[in-house]
């Protein structure tokens, strides 16, 4: 009798251990799907500069106070259209406008210079709500390419439209066209000739090496707005003295750019070369989608993860559906920021999260 | 003491029970995985022709011996490769350089004409091994665009280039270079004067919707060889009729063609611009990868639902790190075939499977 009551107190704890561990396994997994499904803002908005060799000793108090300024009024631009139930598309092309527009970014004004001396330029915005999306690439004579693409998504029956094509379809549009030396800097030009000066002393050394001590400026915003859509938008100059009508991924959808309303949005900054072979913002989204797992563990387990394999640099930012942030780099730093329905703005540039 | 004993069979039960039932579960787990991990060939290749408004009254005898025999030609030169051990790279170049010369396909010679009767060429290539890849569009001038691709991938920094740029790059390789009148066809030329005879009397009809009577041609070939390698590529043409340098999904890595040795090798023929904003083949290959699903559902998932949401129209082929195949469409016909070590070639254009 001893025994067949050892034997069912054994029993007994076994079956009590096997319910414990099998409804340990359920909720863990049920805490973590509704950690990320708790609303953390009614909408909100995040943007990046571009990310790069970008460290305090680089910039004057001068320089920062004009970044930070820019900055801003990017995220004050967003908040405004956001907070007044804006759409989320509204809010990124209007903010990357402001981007483009400044000189102080590589994009629209201000943007690298290629091999050849001229500008070309590519921007993408991708519509998480229809999963739309827009792209151009090669453009020389659009003031704001963002608009474009926003175009090739509202207004043509194509996604990604390139070269003189694309600035024909902009023309029959309507849009604002300008001569290729409006983008031009006296900056930009300075550099141009150093990197020339430099690939001639060094020879075979590529554009993608040489530019690894300038930074990927890129510009780049992503949203959530009161309905709840995500849109994302990228715009860029590409790399410094770049040849061959070079494409980076800015204009890739799933590599730069992408959004979706089950998941996310997502803008990368980067060597665009191994965010194209890494399908980065896609790769995020899906592990966000097939692995439930939350929007900053995914943008970590892509830069610092997949991306390090190839020691390729950059970053990404990014918004959930549930207003969840990510601003995510594995160089030295990002001009980056954010606000949500609180409407404090946030705005960063080096690692660790300050500004000066 | 019976109540004990009762109790205690209970709790012998119950425990029996959950440990039977934990044990399903990993050991279903298990077999999943281990179903799909069982080498079901020491090589393989699929390949595709395009997909469309394929049906069996649309061809004579004649054309359908010659699409097979091409067919058949192509996949007799990628089982030659791999049978004798070389690399996936290899027989995927050189396969759809047959089909690019071939004038029966939407690419290289005999591609679709664009709405100025030009012909303009979009490729790419993903190695599953390094993940590298190459692609390009616009290209007017290059023989053979999925050995410029390829030349982009292994000769170059770069992943993509576009247009005029892509062609010098093309000229300092030594490429054969061509006039884009070595493209033409007389077919062509007449379908390109129908199709602008129809939107003049239609208006405001896009290249899209008229295509849709036309199959959506690009041919593309995916191969594992004998070291477990996976190598995917796809050449086309694009829609006919097409403006404003239009780019679809082939040279949009992660949208018409992907390959990673830990899934599958991909190559997509349909609607580019539904193919570019579903990310299809990274897509199938994330649901591989994160949710443990095998080729064909992935792909019928893709395909089947989440293209059906808008009505697009496509295939893909594909090939997993086990030689598990897949050739799925949602269109009346694709031109397929595939090859495994076995030697035996299949063929196949209508829905069914039949040729004939």
């Amino acid at each position: 009798m001893n025994e067949i009551r050892i034997v069912s107190c054994i029993a007994i704890l076994t079956s009590l251990l096997f319910m414990t561990s099998c409804e340990q396994k359920e909720k863990a997994g049920e805490l973590e799907g509704k950690a990320s499904d708790i609303k953390k803002t009614e909408f909100g908005l995040v943007i990046h500069g571009g990310a790069g060799n970008i460290y305090k000793e680089r910039y004057t108090d001068e320089q920062e106070k004009a970044y930070k300024a820019k900055l801003e009024e990017a995220l004050q631009t967003g908040y405004d259209i956001l907070s007044n139930g804006g759409a989320s598309m509204d809010a990124v092309e209007s903010v990357i406008r402001i981007l483009e527009d400044s000189p102080l970014f590589n994009a629209g004004k201000g943007a690298v210079m290629t091999s050849a001396k001229t500008i070309e330029l590519d921007a993408a915005v991708m519509d998480g709500s229809t999963l739309n999306a827009g792209t151009v690439a090669g453009i020389k004579r659009v003031k704001n390419p963002i608009s474009l693409a926003r175009a090739v998504m509202e207004k043509s029956k194509h996604v990604m439209l390139i070269g003189d094509g694309a600035e024909v379809f902009a023309e029959e549009q309507g849009m604002e066209m300008v001569d290729n030396k409006y983008f031009f800097t006296e900056k930009r030009l300075k550099e141009i000739e150093e990197l020339r000066a430099k690939e001639r002393k060094e020879k075979a050394v590529s554009a993608i090496d040489l530019n690894k001590e300038y930074k990927y400026g890129t510009v780049g915003c992503v949203a959530l707005d009161k309905n709840g859509n995500l849109a994302a938008g990228t715009s860029t100059g590409g790399i410094a003295n770049k040849k061959f009508g070079r494409v980076g991924d800015v204009p890739i959808i799933g590599a730069g750019t992408y959004a979706n309303n089950n998941t996310c949005a997502l803008s990368a900054t980067g060597q665009g070369e191994f965010f194209i072979r890494n399908v980065v913002t896609h790769d995020i989204s899906a592990l966000m989608e097939y692995k439930n797992m939350p929007l900053q563990q995914a943008a970590e387990e892509l830069i610092n993860v997949k991306l390090a394999r190839h020691e390729a640099e950059g970053g990404v930012i990014g918004i959930d559906k549930n207003g969840n942030i990510t601003m995510t780099f594995n160089t030295k730093g990002m001009f980056r920021g954010f606000v949500k329905d609180d409407g404090k703005k946030f705005v960063a540039f080096y690692s660790g999260g300050e500004i000066e």
